[in-house]
């Protein structure tokens, strides 16, 4: 099974940025404990603070070199890019969102997210949690 | 480790209700597979569709016969109960929400969830595995 | 034909709350008018305060004991209980909403009705008499 | 007894414009049944596209050529008309406002009445029937 | 001078209509005594039910039988009419707004008048004083 | 081929009424070169300044004598009859809605269009040419 | 009959401020004719840049110094000022309310005024000729 | 003097939930201080997590066994329950709003009660001292 | 102890100024009595139309001359005085609110206390009694 | 005379994506068809997902390699990007808005157009066939 | 060159009130760096809590005793003073806004400025050093 | 010190964009009139017009070539990155807003700014010299 996880803007930043609010383990370790739990599973990582980079990277786990599920934590763009969900809806790909924090609870402005009505499923607020649970959504 | 699943208003009607929507497995039958896959948790149920049996059962779940940890589908009172909310906030038990579908999909007023901002973590529109994924959020 | 008649909060008090605004004929009364212009109409009755009973009288009213419509007075539950309108949804049988004063001259949170969208139709402002324009939509 | 049924605009199509929304029988047939099961009613009918004849016609059945009461369907006025609600209230008989459809199961502009807070009653949604309901309302 | 006095929806029933809210005199009074307390005046009269008479009536007024000035009664046009608003702009002849009530006291629907940002200035809620102050203001 | 172009309010003061904005070309000229410019289609012109006229109008290109396509500029009806909009949903012949102006560079109450949602397309901002580039999307 | 005239906030620059928007006539040239064209009216005239003071002068033109009527021109106050309303609600003697400019085609912030609801009428529009109209309206 | 403390969701965990918002004294010691204080009054108390039981309880203060007084501290139901709120209005006995917290520094949709309105008076934000101020609102 | 009472706007007026809605009662007979009912309270009174006013009072109660704690009728200021709230939080005295009537059964507009967040508690809707309960919060 | 098409995101995907709302022809069929019919035209094409690329290419025709005209169909940053629309305003060319599909009849977010304003013409909902139109648009 | 500093409500307690917010540098010490800073430019200073005194302060620095440049930092009724506005349009001189917090890191009611629209520049959250800045600004 | 100027979307044009609003100066000429009123300041200079890019810079000056200070004139992304607000609270080097025209006088979707609630402080509305009062607040 192929599972890419895509992450959003600033999240390169995971492990460095307000530890307080988003933990202070960097992706990598997150990657590695991904793929020690899940070793059937074949695991892609992308990130881009690039709204555009990130819809054509959705368009190639689509169409060019298909995967069977996306987990996508589109960060703030969750909020603002309705061409974003354009692309999920684009493409024949399930996607799962996640976010590290539990964005209900945070500004307004956060309590909405425009990719929401176009993915599978949401999870949220269980920080690096989250990437774990939303693989195994996809395990039968 | 004890868990207790919380479910709120109609969903005694798992199964029977809009099958489209809400899946047609029962609510037992997935009570039977969870503790088939997760042996090593004292899993309780509960569900009530009286606003104030739920609270009442928050407060016992959180000071009379303490639990780990709460899993609550609290339905359409998720919307509009901040009584409810109130209650998760004044017990020392974290509590996960749940939705089998994805509730921004659907009717703008079950885009807010008055629950979510007291609640460690969400978790919606997988169908009846959103159980599953819940309990595992409570694993180390 | 089996109708029921289900009103929700503050109608028990029918014929002594604000006689000015809902009229000062008692429930007993308007029932017994009801029974003796349907005779042919198998007619039960249920009142309660309670959100969640009212929940549970409707799936009663939907799998245990069904009946073939159900006249349903929310009172304020109306404007505020998405939990009655899923139960609504819930169940195979229609449901008429009625309500004795007209809604739409009242208070503007008086003015929506969550049940509205999933009842079979709507009558309201006639007083008393709502409950017979509703028995009739019933008639062929 | 003497009551008017004043149709608003497009009505005139009725039977004919988007059946699975509005039915398909002819409003013919409907004032067919209505003088058929009212014998004793003098009943008169009207039907305009045009905004300021629906005045005109309410003025005259108020003051001309009076009657008992009216049984208004307003169509899209509904939602507009502030000058159609204005006449409603100047004239001194009673008005029942009428929708065969159930305006609040459709877009959100037709679930404000502009007309309903002047009116003695609404009913709405069982599509002909409406209209025989809105005449026995009249009946003591 | 010549001025032409346009009365919009229901303003025919002056005098008959709500007279607690729109006084008890007839707009034939009120036109007579314009006429002896204006005798250099021509003054015309005009009024419909219809929108689109009054549009027809406006351009008129601007176009075929031009006169100095207009006072315009729109009624609950006023409001809800914004071909109206583009008559009067669409015509050179100056137009004055006016109202019997004080509609900034009235329902909030009447607090917005799609009129008014294109008359040359609004006077309301003097009961039919009105008609004279709008005739005053256009006298040098 | 039959078209029909059907203007709303104060179109028939094309030329005359507020030049910098609707430009001076009157609408007799622009039909002239229509018909020039697509002689292969039999061109009907229907202009009105009443709601109901032009409601009227539509139902009678549906039904009566029905054209293959209506090209509408419903002027300011654009933005508030819901009347109008009904009739374009009611007939089975294709609307394109076109504006002289930009009506998104007007004032906010022009930026809503009622009859949008029920019309083939829209074109609008290029002056006269509007009904041109309306009559070309009817051409195969 | 005695009235009192009164000005609020920055109308002291009258003449001098903004002509383009105000015109260039003073306030001592507009109360000089004023007094020369209603010579048996006792006029006094007040002007404050205080909310306070006018507060105060409601209340001394209301007990203390009573007058017949007042003229009230509250400037930018007339849209933030409910305590000025309140005043005026507080005292008996009838408040007319005055805007040189016509305050609906400016700024909607403008467009709101607190202080109209509670006053006998409203007259916007005409420049400075607005104070000899509200005068107008105050004989009989 | 008979006076009813009504106690609404949550409230039963008084000293125990979030001491830092809600205080750590507990409800009996409330009523302890309260009966020494108040010794002419004859104080009941009543508490339920249910919206239902709160209706019901109010009925039985209004008729069955009629107190003088009301003191009610709906807890969260203040903000969302329209039938408490009807349930006030329907009975003949003064209700005093009560809260432990200033619920105007609190989240916006707790800044408004729906109970207010039909209530005598309301008190916020003393902490348990305000039964003590209402009660000595009962006292003449 | 010393305690201060603040009046703003009209509230020189009480007795006076609608006394159905503000009671008959002098604010001299007000203070007359609480001097009475409180013997060992050092009681000071201050009112003023002018919010700079109020705005100096509260500074002058926090540094110069500083008292206890303050009783503050903000009237019609209560509502749009964003200034006095500040001057609340600058002062190291504790406030309390308070209304004579109660503030949510009014108009919308007064529905909002932009002071209520900074201060200690409100009390409104018991008449002249709320200054009793005021004073009664203070004592310990 | 040269025209530039420039398309936004998951316009890349036409023919692909979704096509029961975008249709089944590529991008590259369109732009075959439009050269034929527009021989004389110098027609360009650019699409990127990446909103800062839209914004460098209408710069780069506005001024390093100028167009007389440029056709944008901005696809979601229609409805998002404020960026884009300041480019659109920043260069001497006139940009025509497209929309395949017609945007007013799909979710309110697609609504409002953000870059509309500042476009010499808006044309949507024709399929494939608005990029013809709009070239005409430019056709004397 | 003259440049005026005038400071709003509250602001004479700089140093004093809340310090963590407002820093605990006194408006003498500020002044007193700033004359020491800027040695050629004539600086005066006026504060006054009166909304009234600084309209009269406006005026009075705009035509009695004018200066080259006003700096303003209106504290509170930066969001509630149109009349403050008004006053800055109605002055030849040009106006800078300060505020020593971030206003827009605050409550809602503190993002908008009314009088931001009719200054020439608003500098916001450096402390004591926004007076520095706008000094700056003024030279050339 | 080390200070970057990053300006984002369109402010390349600067000089040739509508110079009415944003002057004629090219951002070169500004820079060159910086490094000579600052040369003890290490000033470097980046512009794009891409929203990812312009957090990838950000990122940069952070964390890998970091400064001491960046003034950010973020254009139209102002008023819809909330990406850009996360990278700007996600770096530990302080961050200074600015803007050339006073964004409050502009339209509505311009006065708010995301950014803002982030940054040390907002400088708008004085033209080219914004940067040189940005540059200003950094010095002691």
């Amino acid at each position: 099974m192929k599972i890419a996880i895509v992450n959003g803007p600033n999240l390169n930043l995971l492990g460095k940025r307000e530890p307080h609010k988003y933990g202070s383990t960097s992706m990598t370790e997150i990657l590695d404990n991904l793929r020690a739990a899940f070793p059937h599973v074949e695991l892609t990582y992308y990130q881009s603070n690039h709204e555009g980079d990130l819809i054509d990277c959705l368009h190639r786990l689509g169409y060019q070199t298909p995967v069977d599920g996306i987990i996508l934590n589109a960060g703030a763009y969750t909020h603002t890019s309705l061409a974003l969900a354009d692309a999920i809806a684009a493409i024949p790909v399930p996607v799962v969102e996640v976010h590290l924090t539990n964005i209900f609870s945070r500004e307004p402005i956060r309590h909405t997210s425009l990719i929401a009505p176009v993915c599978r499923g949401s999870i949220s607020g269980f920080g690096a949690k989250v990437y774990q649970l939303a693989l195994s959504s996809f395990m039968s």
